[in-house]
């Protein structure tokens, strides 16, 4: 499901002589073919040229699906004022604009940045020309979700993060990834969202301590298998301690998206759910908040 | 799926001597037991009282769907500062934070009306005490949907809507309607959307002219059928010409929800399409943007 010839690029690029998670490089080698799929720039207007022409877009090249479930799982955070935000970043705001009581009908104005609570990363997020959040493809939306479970790692070691070999035991126990998989961590830190200086968990340098994918991982997932997305349950696709965004630029360089800030993992099975991903739809978008959903 | 206690009081207050559309009437008849669901109050908190216990909820009361899909329909317009907004309404505002040249990666804050392009209009937008839209149950997020195509009529007509008869005659043609429908109306404003002038349609007098559900027909599905929630690809779900919200208000004050600026209602079948709500999440929220998708 990701490009292909973006993952051929990277590969060189990491191949090559160059440091393994240098940047510019990656951007480089990616952005020609996010280009390519028509990406807008910021600023650009479609005068609605999406909006106007919705296509019905095949499910998986037009295999199609089979959803056969009894449950649905929300695996989406309330936004609040007070849901922890990336450091330096405004909060969600509210504004009440009327009432029932008074103007007839209750409304509000929202205001927020894009990657606030359980939001999509899209690969223009990191990648210079790389496809905004309104224009990914629908049918990437519709995924069989897989879990990743390392909670009992991370609840001793915050640094922890998803390893190739944290997929190739996952493997081992379920079997290969499903194609076109949703690959989701769960670390068990969607339970510290309520106490927002847990889930940032910062030290005394202002250095941010939770788990993520490995870079390692996450080149493992975009060369070795086939994924549309990944998900976490705390506030970045890295681990917190991060400096070089490698999972972000593995992943969004390949043309796959992210969703950060998950909740409920906990309550799916590793394997045999489908998510839905109600990514966000405004132009322009580096992503934006999500409904995520689950059936199984 | 509406709910059954609700509705009977609807029911017995408009066989009462009360006006048909009283609003005041509806909504205390609306509000107790709303209210019992546990409907936050604006500016109240629970702490992510929501957000720390996703729950795995049956779909439509357990019994469980299977959806056979080969494509995926994406309901939703993108959104953008000239999107046609209620008059007076502010426009969708995006404001670029950082971009990846400078500052290494791209972000923005975008600040909108709740009531903003293709959204959810919650209970609470019309009924006070009503459900909020981030407390909706999820299960009703999942259903089967159905279009009622009056576009020949309104292409002659805008300020047609649809009627009891419209449903009756949808009957006769494709079956019962299907239990926790989601029921949309297809009039084929969608495509008007490029020129907001068209798409809201102000007549001289400043009154609107777009179709919608009458208020009988809405009356009519709430009492008589099981509906979810109801879609329009227009700006309300009342006519534009509704001097009393009449199908708002039986709609929201039945606990159903609505979908406003619909997108991609023409590809749909009739029936055999499953819908997919991606709806808003923030606290207290009266409605907001959704990601709608359609399978079949």
């Amino acid at each position: 499901m990701c490009s292909p010839k973006v993952m051929h690029h990277v590969h060189q690029q990491l191949q090559s002589g160059t440091s393994r998670f240098d940047r510019r490089a990656l951007f480089r080698t990616s952005a020609g073919a996010a280009a390519t799929a028509g990406a807008l720039a910021f600023g650009s207007r479609s005068a609605f040229a999406q909006s106007a022409t919705p296509a019905a877009t095949p499910i998986a090249g037009g295999s199609g699906v089979t959803i056969a479930a009894s449950t649905v799982v929300d695996l989406t955070h309330t936004i609040t004022p007070d849901f922890p935000v990336w450091p330096g970043n405004e909060s969600f705001q509210i504004e009440n604009l009327s009432t029932v009581a008074n103007g007839g009908f209750y409304t509000n104005k929202i205001s927020l940045y894009e990657h606030t609570a359980t939001h999509l990363d899209a690969p223009a997020h990191f990648v210079e020309g790389g496809l905004t959040a309104e224009l990914l493809p629908v049918e990437n939306f519709v995924a069989p979700i897989v879990v990743i479970d390392i909670s009992a790692r991370a609840a001793d070691d915050p640094d922890t993060g998803v390893t190739p070999d944290d997929i190739i035991a996952w493997e081992a126990t379920y079997g290969p990834l499903p194609a076109g998989a949703f690959v989701a961590m769960y670390s068990g830190w969607e339970a510290r969202v309520s106490d927002p200086d847990t889930f940032i968990n910062l030290d005394a340098d202002g250095v941010q301590h939770y788990p993520g994918f490995t870079p390692d991982a996450a080149l493992f997932l975009v060369e070795e298998r086939d994924i549309v997305g990944i998900g976490v349950d705390t506030l970045s696709q890295d681990p917190g301690n991060s400096t070089d965004f490698g999972a972000h630029i593995a992943f969004l360089s390949a043309g796959c998206y992210g969703i950060e800030g998950m909740a409920g993992l906990g309550e799916l099975p590793a394997i045999g759910a489908t998510v839905i991903v109600g990514g966000p739809k405004h132009e322009a978008a580096s992503g934006g908040p999500a409904r995520v959903l689950a059936l199984y």
